[in-house]
């Protein structure tokens, strides 16, 4: 059984979990503070950061791009049928072009400071930064969460998936990003309606029962958030 | 011919010069900056950051990561003996672990701070951003990069090249994160006696020959940016 070190609020492990699940591949879970900065996590990873993976067999995998990468390389040609990385050379440019903007850009303007200042400060000692959360950045992420929204509503306007006629790694990205969010209840859903559709479709994939059921400890989620018909 | 908007002292817009020289790939350069979110810029690539490659035919690949895979895929079988992702399942990890820290970690913590603070700044108008730089942001840049150029001389201590026996995409995103640091005068060569010799080895490559020739006005480089026995 392969192992999965992740945090259940980190945006980029709900990616790789939501990966997994879709791929038919199972993995323990391991609940890691990265904050501790744990000596043996930093031994597999010195990167210390979520998520990794160690694969059946013990190849480390770190960070959610190059999982994703290994889970279609390793066990893709098996399943072509649920291929989340796409054949053609355009497809796989689109679909890592929008991996790299929900994974970089999104967590970079949203849900890195909603994380961070709603849950990991929570649990942080006062000496490695934690406390309360700053509302500055809290509020910027509201106020730019209206833009990754607006792009998806795009795209889907014009596509069946984010990056093409059939789901990808993008559409997990997105959604575990969203689904991050919406947790803490900051996603302003009356927006936009295409994305919200879009939202409704992956939501109601199997691969994503996992993620609906996770509870942080003090941190009742948003009432919408595990609702399917939202 | 293929286009490449790019920035000389932007680090990834390096590490895709550097990877279209190794497998022979001829693009113009167009410079782009990217505080003037340019309209015509950000049509060909939303996130509106470089580097950005229209390929031959029209194909938008935009980010440094999405670059090198593509040019892997789409030349790589041509040229084996030049490939600079691994062939092999572990190898391919390891490129991808390590292309993720320096294009990531390295640039968080060292690059992107001493290029913005130091170079983007003095040509950007006031009220977007420009003006001196902030000296604490490039004090940390330079109490971080030690740590960078210690992890480089502890692969090297144990492997031929970063990320393995042959060179990698590891190898040339680690060295164009050094090349801007080193540009800066900001790499403190003394310190690591293996990382400078690798730095020596990759420097001396035809790939690097335009890099060492790039100037920003206004901004001579190091004593030691072009000497390649330095």
């Amino acid at each position: 059984m392969s192992l999965l070190f992740h945090h259940p609020l980190c945006p980029h492990s709900r990616f790789i979990r939501l990966a997994l699940a879709e791929y038919g591949l199972d993995a323990d879970l391991f609940e890691e503070k990265v904050h501790e900065r744990r000596q043996d996590f930093l031994l597999i990873d010195p990167a210390g950061r979520t998520p990794v993976l160690v694969a059946d067999g013990g190849l480390v995998v770190p960070g959610a791009g190059p999982i994703a990468e290994w889970i279609d390389e390793a066990y893709g040609p098996n399943t072509p049928a649920a291929r989340l990385m796409p054949g053609d050379i355009a497809g796989r440019v689109e679909t890592r072009r929008l991996m790299d903007w929900f994974n970089g850009k999104m967590f970079a303007e949203v849900t890195d400071w909603l994380v961070t200042q709603k849950v990991y400060k929570r649990f942080m000692p006062s000496k490695a930064g934690g406390g309360a959360p700053d509302m500055t950045l809290v509020r910027a992420a509201r106020a730019n969460i209206r833009h990754h929204l607006a792009y998806i509503g795009f795209l889907v306007s014009e596509r069946n998936w984010l990056a093409g006629p059939r789901m990808t790694y993008a559409d997990l990205a997105a959604a575990a990003h969203i689904s991050v969010a919406d947790y803490l209840g900051d996603v302003p859903w009356d927006e936009d309606e295409l994305a919200k559709a879009w939202y409704q479709k992956i939501k109601s994939r199997p691969s994503f029962r996992a993620l609906l059921a996770d509870r942080v400890i003090g941190m009742a989620p948003s009432e919408v958030y595990a609702d399917l018909d939202f």
